[in-house]
């Protein structure tokens, strides 16, 4: 696969000169076509060791406007980064549209050098990988352009500039202090990375294989080669508006397939007022124990309210926030995203609050919105909200995978009840803030909600993220039948029973 | 003064449901009007052990509109937080306009702890103190409405919560688990607590000492001010609005006042080409030592870069993140607030970005842009400008007693240079970018600018942070002497000479 990176490509230093005047004032024109193109762009740079990744990344800062460019490197983590699942640091490193993120390593890093250590087997590498593939595609789809520099050379090249290094004080100074040095293991390195290369080589997201021996023409390459993929972009832009669709959801035309998860549930259950106040003060109770002892054992939690308008939200989260601690929790009002949110891929805001490791986040209401109310009221695409709920599986699976415990509930209540609650608020001075003319507008689309939570329920209900859906008629049965899952989780979780 | 914290107060079961009912109703019209009143609201929530502070926020949290309030607790640091000055972490808790953050112990947890443990003298306690005037004042003059509340009780009724708490498992476990236990020091305590509230109890960020005994009469007095103190604010709004103040920047009306620091820059000096090339990379080499020994000795940098258009900032700035190994600095282009920043103190956006320990922030243009551009074109009130010179010594001696190496730059050339420069800008394609109709307005209030800049350097040139005034014309000497500086800096903060 490296071949054509053992050429023994040159650049002359006049030819650089003249090129580069071009090159540069090329780069700033598309620069600025990028900012209002809406399209952000990011840069991978990945390669050999010694093959020069540090000097190409201040080279493009040196063409580039740098008001565009923001540049990450991910070698020196924080317990903040730590403490989270893996991907929070590149997410945190996510550029907004119409500008350009420069990753040194980016997600390769970590399984190439785990793999080298040994540190991974085969096929927790074929599992990163596919990983990978699904985060990258994830980011295109929703606009992003991926461009991915592998920068390559030969063993004696590469020796050659390790000698060279090892001359001047400046550059081995540049070297990382404590970096694994694969360059002992050419071979091995290189099969490796002809593996990876190999299998997140997607249309999607390309990688490029630039020679590195004369920086001259690896920079040049470098270059051009970003300047070509910005500009057939922005001369190809993809559809990614977001047009108002108004096709409604809805069901098979068969009588039975009327019938949704939540036609099952039996919305009679009910608590009397003694088994409330009983059941309520050992749960509070248990939970209080149990998210201490999550604290401790450093396992995080995250709670996602969903459900009907007036279904009983607040309520219930409140009886959880008011039994933890409140050193350990935090809520997150789900409301219209800022500029900053708006300007990244709609999974980003949610990505900014997953907790520290021990802690709890309350999410009151969710990702689960591009699934409900923005696919229901045309806010997003067809395309967008269906290829979601992979994405908030993939999401929820990582959080999992860090350790964090997933519940999800669904606080269903009936059309009848909703009413009842919404002429209540009206005329209750401390509730009237929680009844709009969106509340009533949404009931209108009863109907299309319960397809849209049906189809939900369906696709995002996993093992390590199960949906709990609560009959919310009467809220203390409601209230006690979230904390009972909760603890059980954690429990669960905690002391395996 | 404690005593009226030690009187009895009660309040009935019934009474305290009826009052609940209306204040609720009340708190939320309050959070809606203050939602469209842009003043943030900031609540400190202090006091004695076992007074039920996180009772309290849960209360808090209860009774309004969760959207609008934020919780933030300061008691597990991560190293995020370590690694950067102290006040850093209240910095990211600042509640944006309109929103309300309440603040678990805020700054005046730290203080009292390490007081207590005799961690800290009598002096340093006073410096803190001073310390958080200063700091609560610059919210405040800004527009925020800061409520600090300190529970307390008498000696007895807190052995007597302790006593109840030892029985109760749940209240038990929300005690912290590792906190110090003041409680064995009633006395020593209070004392202490009396000084902190008596030195800090200014007029503009008020202590509310809230008997804490009776938990219905506590948290309803609780509500109750800050219903209050939130009414109060906006019946009587300050007048923070920005508006657009024409006058200009002048020096006293006497011939020689008008020759500034400037006029004494020797604006010949030069650098030959041999010269150049041999400095630069001497002192380039130097500065990639440097930036690791300061990454291995945990210092930060920061540089900050303002000049005159055209001065030569980019350049400059590039020079020094060649020799700086990526992975260790950020260069931050100050460009128009997004909207989360626009919502806060002006000096948030540039908190946000202070580097973690031993790493290199450079930003081109700062928080000066306040007392330069914000003022020269009035976008700024005099009020707003003119107290910031203070406002920004503050910033940058926190920076610095933290250890960071702050070092500012003040690129000047002379107004022919930069004509120069500004008609080579238009007709060189790679440049043109650089110059815009904005570059030719600013220019023509140049005389402003000066007095502007004179005015800036002579009044925040500090020991800890002193201004370096560079003179551009030739450029290849002003990079130079930039590296000059950044170097001397390094080598005297690590090596003592």
């Amino acid at each position: 696969m490296f071949e054509a990176t053992k050429v023994g490509r040159k650049v002359g230093k006049q030819d650089f000169k003249e090129q580069v005047t071009k090159l540069r004032t090329e780069l700033l024109d598309t620069q600025r076509r990028l900012a209002d193109s809406g399209v952000p762009v990011i840069v991978l740079v990945s390669g050999i060791e010694a093959a020069g990744k540090g000097e190409v990344v201040d080279r493009l800062n040196e063409w580039m406007d740098t008001r565009g460019v923001q540049t990450w490197a991910f070698w020196d983590e924080s317990d903040e980064d730590r403490e989270r699942p893996r991907y929070w640091r590149f997410w945190n490193a996510m550029p907004p549209r119409g500008q350009i993120g420069v990753l040194f390593g980016g997600w390769y890093q970590e399984p190439l050098e785990r793999h080298m250590h040994g540190k991974c087997s085969d096929k927790e590498l074929e599992a990163e990988l596919a990983r990978i593939e699904d985060f990258e595609r994830m980011l295109s789809v929703d606009g992003a352009l991926i461009v991915k520099f592998w920068f390559h050379m030969s063993e004696k090249d590469q020796k050659a500039r390790f000698k060279k290094l090892s001359r001047d004080d400046r550059s081995r100074w540049s070297m990382m202090p404590e970096k694994a040095k694969f360059s002992e293991h050419y071979a091995r390195f290189e099969r490796l990375a002809e593996r990876v290369i190999r299998e997140t080589d997607t249309g999607i997201a390309p990688w490029y294989l630039i020679e590195a021996a004369n920086t001259r023409y690896r920079d040049l390459a470098v270059g051009k080669t970003l300047l070509e993929a910005i500009k057939t972009r922005l001369d190809n832009p993809m559809d990614t508006s977001v047009t108002h669709t108004t096709r409604s959801p809805s069901l098979p035309n068969l009588p039975d397939a009327q019938r949704t998860l939540l036609d099952k549930l039996d919305m009679d259950k009910d608590i009397s007022d003694d088994d409330y106040k009983r059941r309520l003060d050992e749960l509070q109770g248990e939970l209080n124990e149990l998210a201490w002892a999550a604290y401790k054992a450093k396992r995080s939690t995250i709670l996602v309210f969903e459900g009907s308008d007036a279904g009983g939200k607040g309520g219930a989260i409140r009886r959880i926030t008011n039994a933890v601690d409140s050193r350990l929790y935090r809520t997150i009002q789900v409301a219209a995203p800022t500029d900053e949110e708006r300007a990244r891929h709609y999974l980003w805001r949610f990505w900014r609050h997953v907790p520290r490791a021990g802690r709890m986040t309350v999410y009151d209401r969710s990702w689960y919105g591009r699934v409900l109310v923005e696919r229901v009221e045309g806010f997003a695409t067809e395309a967008q909200w269906s290829r979601s709920y992979y994405e908030i599986n993939e999401f929820e699976e990582e959080l999992s995978e860090a350790g964090i415990i997933v519940v999800k509930f669904w606080l269903h209540i009936t059309k009848e009840e909703q009413l009842r609650r919404f002429k209540e608020r009206e005329v209750t001075p401390h509730k009237q803030h929680k009844i709009t003319d969106e509340d009533w507008r949404n009931r209108e689309k009863w109907d299309e909600y319960v397809v849209a939570v049906n189809d939900m329920i369906n696709r995002t209900s996993t093992q390590h993220a199960p949906w709990v859906v609560i009959p919310g008629n009467d809220k203390r049965y409601a209230r006690v039948a979230v904390l009972e899952a909760v603890t059980r989780a954690l429990r669960k979780a905690l002391k395996g029973k």
